[in-house]
């Protein structure tokens, strides 16, 4: 185990780079909540704050006092043992504190985490360090997709501006991969960091498979489309078909048809015709599968997915695999408030793969377990095809 | 009828009025809608604006473009017969156009509107000039007490400013005003501006009755809690227990207890301890009802109000009437979109009269009629008591 | 004030007719509730009951104990100070009692009430006996119309039998009958039995205004339908609008466009063509406000429909008024548990007039206050037009 | 593959014991749907009869009409690809057809079949035939847990008869079963019927663990709520906990806590007191999670489940598995109508193994996969606790 001292500069990094997303920001921008799966910008740079004061500071820094005790009430976010939170769906009601005031708190828990991390007083609390950097990264992610949506979901469809790979285009054939049944270990191994969810490491058993080398691409996706996907009820899940008649789902997510009939998408680089080449994103699960079984195949499954990943060119998309989120053989919560973070959502949900180009570097691991609602469609997710051989 | 420059100062001083109320507000505190009801501080900005563009520039002012055509799309409210609109509830999702942007476009408006007014081309349509500002004069109020919802239930109580009569104490005793049974005239005949819904001018006859001549107070309610009126059942209309059963209503809103007991409110001048002189506001038709009932009285009608106004004292608070929002007899819809100003809103809900603080100068009239659902008590409601005799 | 012993055949007769009313039904008729207003009718055969074991068999028969001390949770309606209730929504979910076991209930309480009324014990009690007796005649017209909603609504659309003037035709032409100003007498003033809502009889003024002899028929709808009524939103009010859009209505409750785009509707007579010359029916308030201002006219007040139902022939439908369902000056709620029969739905509510088919005889009066919210219209609704002059 | 008359019996048998099943009820307990996962037993009946006749009559038994074409619009269930249907909250609003009509409809169908199921008409519709057997035992699974909740739910709480194993009392001591890792077999192998969701037949791996030989107990049950557990917010899942909150969640459903403090529970052989030396019953996923949190252990998956099935004693209850209902590998949905009976459920839902009391003879196999949302609790469900050696 590390010197508290020797994530200083990690730590740096990742707090400067989540106000760096932040730039190309207006004041109010900070502060929308459009859907309540989405948070405002400035919850997510107060809750980040919150998270090392609340957990760093305040237990291991002597005489420590709090920035304002309310904000514990207005930035913690799920973690039901620390105290009374503003409910999810009201952070986009609050116009205070001011993004200015947010900043400045960011500020204030910097400089206390300097001295912090300098000392050997949170030599014991390495664990939650790195769990609070990654915290922030993982907010890193959500804010850059959060953003989209504000941005993408505002009639003026505003430019964030330029970011790499937001249409992303593979330019190689489409092969499988085969894989060869057998005994496979699943989960992390190395030393560094990991979250408990990806442990402990264990054997799983595969029959025959093959992965698709590349991911489903727009032009696939208007095929689908023509071919009347969207509206031929056997291709989908019970759920997915009620969600799809609902909302009246249509297309993938930031897809607009103009008034000539042309498909347009939002992306964070503006308002753009669709390219046809580039890879499909923004889909639910219910719509990867519901493609899926119109094109005879499958999704992979997440280990199927693992014990291919060094066969496969990725980090681009998530990739929505076909397993539930659950927890590994002989899965250990941790104690307290941080065993939180991932046991109690092992339900209802689907795990990602792969990363996506809002993921933050030295953030993902091939090991890396993402997992949302299935109805879930404003993070960069994709669809890889798989099928038993 | 006057010429169009005759309304340049009136205008002009309007429009400045609204900006002045939101000196005070943080950029953020513009953009937020924490319930339905409230509109961001933004969005009034911008709507009154587009009324004057689009029911004045565009078919008066020659050559005269849109700011930004998609405004009206952002802007409009409930003229349905105007094109589609950002649904009410979604008022609070949009972070641009930004608040520097929609000053620019209230400047841009207001330049044009000088030219307009200092012409005759509008001549014809001084009835929408006069709408138009008596409109902007009624989103002042509204501005004023959706700023006071955003500020109130905001967990860090934010201090608005010193507003005068935000707590109101009449120092008189309470006494009736007898009024004998008869006929009366109601509705409004004067040659000054009025709205459709306070004509025509009509005749009504009344059994005698008689008005308080002091609103409640905040004394009596606490003595109304006290004896267990928001538990009692019979007080209230079965709709109103149904509100109170369900949203834990048990107090006027802005009321909190503290941990001691003590009961404190937020007010715009800061958040305070109950002035028990005061009069009692933020409280619902359905509260107002119920404290009428305990106490063996009940609330005046609209058209006892109006014909006793003279001997009253009033002004600071909106009085809940018994009456419901009806039109008059013989009552004349404007034809197009202005006629959708009054009339639709003619079912369901309960006349208010009187004016509050938050009623700009040369606004209301003793004719006037304000109409709120009955659950509704963001606005600077309070009670006046009446029986018959 | 009359001897209990008057009333005997009175009661008699009424419950008699209640059952009478249920003759056609299958036993599975009598335990559903396909929405929240329509109450199975085996619950309307359990509530009248027990309001009479409630009321006076408890109180004023020595020695009576209840047939089921469970029924009272069962058969409460709204009393709500009369203790706790089975939910209304959840009505449609009690299988048991069964129907056998609640006319056997009929039977003991009626058995039990031959004794009490033959007694004095009760002479005290008069005015709950009467309040009883007109309580099951009213459910009386809620059953007709709850079954015909039962029957209606059901896939096999089942016949009930030969109603007269289910289908009713006005066979004079349409003329107004024109009404001077002045000051009327409103409300209740013979010996007779009326409910506490008709009372006190006081004056009112009105200006000058005629009525139509005659009720707005299915041509004149079809007319409006054809004219776009249903689709042109500046005829509407707004919660109508809402109303007509969030539940796709197009035509009257009832009504079936077949394969031809012919128009049939269901009546208790079983599923015929609609007849053109009939009075329209189960039409909602918000309906027959736009079909008024379609035609230019309006819905008359309760108070000019009063004062000159006289000259009117009416009693087959229930006419909608613009007014709102309000306390009459210096009403009077009785106290206890029957002052919740009327006043604590004065709110949200409009007033009806003219009785239906489903009304029971000796029931209404020409002061009589029905009273509904604006979009129900599962009752024998109607529309007369009017105008002021 | 057999000849369609070798079926003519198990037929029979199965129709005949559907019937049986409703013996106890009332023709009223036949019609209610209390809430939307409980059907009409009324409509149970229909539902397995027009499978019958959809699938087998219609198609293969030539000149065969429909016993009345509505029907199919009445009883079809979630066959999407079969027509419109009644939409599953709308079974309990329909009185009819009766329940004398359904079982002379029933009948009908039975004569039918007898002649189909003699002939050699249905030789190429074997699976189908199986399929409907094995569909109709599903449902009298349904039907008695259907009554279980109508009649539990009434507030007479009506006895239905004496079902063996209603409480149910494994007399062994606890003790722990151990599995050494390895590659197991999973899935279907005989020639006998199953179902796809059964299928393939594949290998997985797993890794060492222990079964208890018992299903927890009431009396371990009781400890937990005694040591807080619906109220400890970190057992639980955090949908579990939403779940737990919002429906006020503090014991297995058919509990009562009378006024003394004891605990009574509803079973279908009537009101008893709760025996502590039963197994648990009418639990949510939710909960059994909670209580293995709260025990430091943990539920099985089913394939640990399968692999120590033979040394289980099971078949009362109803096993919560950790699992999540997915695909095996290389899973293939049958076409048409009949892929839509388990394939489309894949997602949101848990794993139960092993049968209950309420399941018939001949219809489970060790391999049968049940299946339910995490929230449901009417079904006879325990739960059997596992842990990782």
């Amino acid at each position: 185990m590390n010197r508290p001292e020797s994530y200083l500069d990690f730590f740096n990094q990742t707090r400067a780079a989540t106000e760096n997303l932040c730039k190309p920001l207006a004041t109010e921008d900070y502060v929308v909540q459009p859907i309540v799966d989405v948070s405002p910008p400035k919850w997510h740079l107060g809750h980040t704050t919150w998270f090392f004061e609340e957990f760093l500071l305040v237990p291991y820094l002597p005489h420590y006092e709090r920035y304002d005790e309310r904000y514990a009430y207005v930035f913690n976010s799920y973690y039901e043992s620390m105290g009374k939170r503003v409910v999810r769906t009201d952070r986009g009601n609050l116009s205070r504190p001011s993004v200015a005031d947010v900043y400045k708190y960011r500020a204030h828990v910097n400089e206390h985490m300097q001295k912090l991390l300098a000392s050997e007083l949170a030599t014991d609390a390495i664990p939650v360090i790195e769990i609070g950097i990654h915290h922030e990264k993982q907010h890193q992610e959500l804010l850059m997709t959060d953003i989209k949506y504000i941005l993408g979901n505002n009639p003026l469809l505003p430019k964030y501006g330029e970011v790499d790979h937001e249409v992303f285009v593979e330019n190689h054939e489409q092969e499988w991969i085969e894989m060869p049944d057998g005994i496979y270990h699943i989960g992390h191994d190395t030393k560094e960091f990991c979250y408990d969810n990806e442990l402990p490491r264990h054997r799983i058993f595969l029959e025959p498979y093959a992965l698709s080398n590349k991911l489903v691409t727009n032009a696939d996706w208007m095929e689908f489309m023509q071919a009347g996907g969207y509206t031929e009820v056997l291709l989908w899940h019970t759920e997915g078909w009620d969600w799809v008649s609902k909302n009246n789902i249509a297309a993938p997510n930031y897809w607009h048809n103009d008034e000539n009939g042309e498909w347009f998408n939002y992306t964070l680089n503006g308002y753009e015709k669709i390219n046809l080449e580039a890879a499909v994103t923004h889909i639910s699960y219910y719509e990867a599968f519901a493609f899926a079984q119109w094109k005879g195949l499958r999704l992979p499954t997440e280990f199927e997915w693992e014990a291919a990943q060094d066969k496969l060119d990725y980090g681009k998309r998530w990739e929505w695999t076909e397993s539930a989120y659950l927890p590994y053989p002989n899965y250990q919560k941790p104690d307290g408030a941080l065993g939180e973070y991932n046991g109690k959502f092992m339900v209802n949900q689907k795990v990602l793969r792969g990363y996506s180009i809002a993921t933050p570097d030295h953030h993902a691991r091939p090991t890396y377990r993402n997992f949302f609602h299935p109805y879930l469609r404003w993070q960069f997710t994709g669809l890889r095809l798989a099928k038993s051989i």
